[in-house]
C-alpha cells in the first residue's frame, strides 16, 4: 500500500492479512452450502459453528447465543425489535441505525451530557413504564466516549425491581452497540449485565457486512429477514461462512493485541493531542483523554471549515473525517455534536481523528505536522 | 481442489478465481468506507457505483434501480414488502424465503402443475382484488422448472386492466426470484414485464451473502433494515464493496459464458439422464428436459431411501442433494415435491442433480456410474 496517513479507523479498517488468509478457502474449495447433507458440507457447517464458538469465547458467551448478520446496522435493527409492543429509549448521540430503528416504536431520546454520555439521572427520567428496550452505544462513534454501562445497568435494575413490585409485566432490556469498541475494549456482555450486544467485523480488521447480535437467552426478538430458518430462525439466508470465519479470526487477534494496542495508540493519540493543544490554545477537545477510547481524538477549530481541511489534507495523503461516514455522505451536520451542545461554528470546524493499526509514530507525527499546517493556513485565510 | 464430483450447483457455487481476484483489493488497500469524504474513499464509492452499473448493464437496467442486499433471502423479504396493505400470492413451489415472507401478509398459495409451474389459469383464480404482489421464481430450485413468466405477466395485465376499469386503485406487482437462473438464462426484467427481481451472487460463482433487488421505478417497498440511509434509504449499512464488485464480475462472466455453458451442461445432463433412464426404467424424472433449466436433473427411485444414497455417494466423492439445502437441513420433506403431487415414497427416493462449472464429461460419467451402482445396491438391499 502507498504511504498514507489514515486517521479514520472509526469509519473503516482494512482486513488483516491473517484474517483474509483464513477466509480464502471458503471462497474456493470449501464453498459448500453449510446446510447441504454430504460430508464436506457438513464439515463446513461444523467450521461455521466453530467460528461462532470462537467469537463466543472472546465474549464469554456460547456461540449459539450469537445471531450472525450482515453488519452492525442489521444487528441493531434485530436487537431493537425486542421492544415488542413497548417503546425504545435511546441515547441522543447514538449511531443513525439506533436512532432510526428506535423511531419504529416511537422512540424516546435520552439527552447526553457534554461528553456524549447518557447519565444515570437522564436515563432514570426517560424510563417511562412503557419503555421495554434501552439502547446505548458502548463507545460513541464520533467522540470515542465510553458510556457508563455499569451505572446504566444499575438504573435499569432499579426500574425492573419497581415494575416487579408494582405487578407490571413489561420487560426492560438493555441493548448495547459496541461496534466501535472491540479492537480496544474487552467486551463481556454477561458481566456487563446487558441483554443484547451488537458488534461489527468491519471495525475490527475483519470483512465488511459481517456483524453479530448476542441475545441473552430468554430475550425475544423478531426476525427482520425470514426464509430458510438459519440462525435459529432469527436471520434466514445461506450463511456467510468466509465472513464469519474472518470475524472469528479478527476477534481473536483483537483479544491478543488489545492491551498492547491500547497503550500504543494512547501514546500516539496523547502526543498528537498535546502538540495540537500547544499550537492552538483555542482548540476545543471533545474526546475524553482519560475516559474515552484510547484511539479517539475529537477536535474543533471554531471558525474553520473542516471540509476544506479534509480536502487540503487528502492532497497530502492524510485521511481524516468530520464525523461519521454515514452523516458525512448526506451532508448533514453531526447530530452527536448538536446533542452535546456544541455551537454550529465549532461543529463546522470539527475533525474526528481515530487511530489504529495503520498508525505509527512516524506517520502520526507527519500527520500532526500537516494538520497544523492546514489549520494555520485556514486561520490565515479567514483572519 | 481434490478430485470431486460435485452435482449440487443449485445449493452453492465456488467463487470464480477471476471474481476473487477483483474482490481482493477491496479487502486490503481499498478498504475505505464508501461514505467517507476523502478522495481515496470517494474513488471506492465510484467503483462501487460502477459495479452496480455493470450489473445493471447485464440486466438491461440502471445501476441505481438496484438495491444491494446480503443475499436472495433478504432481497425477497424487501421485494415482498411492496405488498403494502394488500396480500401476496405466491407459487406453491417457491423457495422458503418467498413462502415465509408471504405469510406476513396472509399470503395466498397458488397451486402448481405436475412440473411445478404456476399455470395462467391457477394464477387467474388466485388473483383476488386484494392481491397486490405475486411472486413466482424464474427457475424452481429443486426441479429446474422455468416458469412461464410471459403468460403470468399477461394474466396480471388483464387483472390490472380490470382494476382500472372498476376504479380500483390497488396496484399489482410481479416479483420474480431468479436466483437459480443467472448462470444460464439471460435475464432482462424490463423486457419480462416484471416489477421486482431478486438475484444472488452465490449461485453464479460470486460470493455468498451478496444479492440484489431490482425495483422498477415507482414501485414502493419498505426497508427491512434502517440506519445510515445507504442504497437510497432502502437498505442501510456500510456497503459490501468487495462483494458487490465480485457480483459484477460474476454477472459479466455469466453473460460471456452463458450460451456455451447451456450447450455444454445440457449435453452432460442429457447423457446422464439417458444412462439412468436406460438402467432404471421405473425411475421418475420430474425435471423437464426441454423446458427446464439445462443443468437440472431431478430423479426419483420409489422405494429407495435417498438419504442413504447420499451418504453412500459422498463416500465415493459424489456430492448430490435430496432437495434444497435449507429444507435438507431441517429434515423436512420437500414442499416442492408435495406441491407437484408426488407420492411420499417417490419423494423419499428423490435426488436433485444440478451441474455447473465443476462438471465435465469425465466426472459426470464417473458420477453416473457411481449413482447407478449405489441405486442398484439399495434396490438389492430392499428387494
Amino acid at each position: 500500500m502507498k504511504h498514507i496517513m489514515y486517521l479514520d479507523h472509526a469509519a473503516a479498517t482494512p482486513v488483516d492479512p491473517v484474517v483474509l488468509d483464513e477466509m480464502m478457502p471458503y471462497f474456493l474449495d470449501k464453498f459448500y452450502n453449510p446446510s447441504s447433507p454430504y460430508a464436506p458440507a457438513v464439515k463446513v457447517r461444523q467450521e461455521y459453528i466453530a467460528a461462532k464458538a470462537r467469537i463466543g469465547r472472546c465474549l464469554g458467551v456460547h456461540g449459539d447465543e450469537l445471531v450472525m448478520t450482515a453488519g452492525a446496522t442489521e444487528s441493531v435493527n434485530i436487537g431493537l425489535s425486542a421492544v415488542g409492543d413497548g417503546v425504545a429509549a435511546v441515547g441522543a448521540t447514538e449511531h443513525a441505525s439506533v436512532l432510526q430503528a428506535a423511531t419504529k416504536s416511537g422512540g424516546i431520546i435520552i439527552p447526553a451530557d457534554k461528553k456524549g454520555r447518557v447519565t444515570p439521572e437522564a436515563l432514570a427520567r426517560a424510563l417511562r413504564p412503557d419503555v421495554s428496550v434501552i439502547s446505548v452505544g458502548l463507545v460513541n462513534n464520533e467522540l470515542g466516549t465510553i458510556q457508563p454501562i455499569d451505572e446504566i445497568v444499575k438504573v435499569v435494575q432499579v426500574e425492573r425491581a419497581r415494575r416487579r413490585e408494582a405487578g407490571e409485566t413489561r420487560p426492560l432490556y438493555v441493548h448495547c452497540d459496541a461496534s466501535q469498541a472491540l479492537a480496544l475494549l474487552d467486551i463481556k456482555p454477561k458481566r456487563m449485565g446487558i441483554d443484547l450486544l451488537t458488534l461489527s467485523a468491519a471495525k475490527v480488521y475483519g470483512p465488511k457486512q459481517v456483524g453479530l447480535l448476542w441475545i441473552r437467552p430468554g430475550v425475544v426478538v423478531r426476525p427482520t429477514i425470514v426464509g430458510g430458518g438459519q440462525e435459529m430462525g432469527l436471520r434466514s439466508g445461506t450463511e456467510n461462512v468466509a465472513g464469519v470465519v474472518g470475524f472469528a479470526v479478527a476477534a481473536e487477534l483483537a483479544a491478543k493485541r488489545r492491551s498492547g494496542e491500547v497503550k500504543r495508540l494512547r501514546n500516539l493519540r496523547d502526543a498528537m493531542q498535546r502538540e495540537l493543544e500547544q499550537t492552538f490554545p483555542d482548540m476545543i477537545v471533545s474526546s475524553d483523554k482519560k475516559k474515552g477510547l484510547a484511539n479517539f481524538l475529537h477536535v474543533s477549530f471554531p471558525g474553520v471549515d473542516a471540509e476544506r481541511l479534509i480536502f487540503k489534507l487528502e492532497a497530502r495523503d492524510v485521511m481524516v473525517a468530520t464525523g461519521s461516514a454515514c452523516a458525512a455522505n448526506k451532508g448533514t451536520q453531526s447530530h452527536v455534536l448538536e446533542a452535546i451542545g456544541m455551537s454550529d461554528e465549532a461543529i463546522q470546524g470539527s475533525l474526528r481523528i481515530s487511530l489504529g493499526r495503520l498508525s505509527n509514530e512516524e506517520n502520526c507525527k507527519e500527520a500532526t505536522r500537516l494538520v497544523i499546517e492546514a489549520v494555520r493556513a485556514e486561520y490565515a485565510r479567514i483572519s
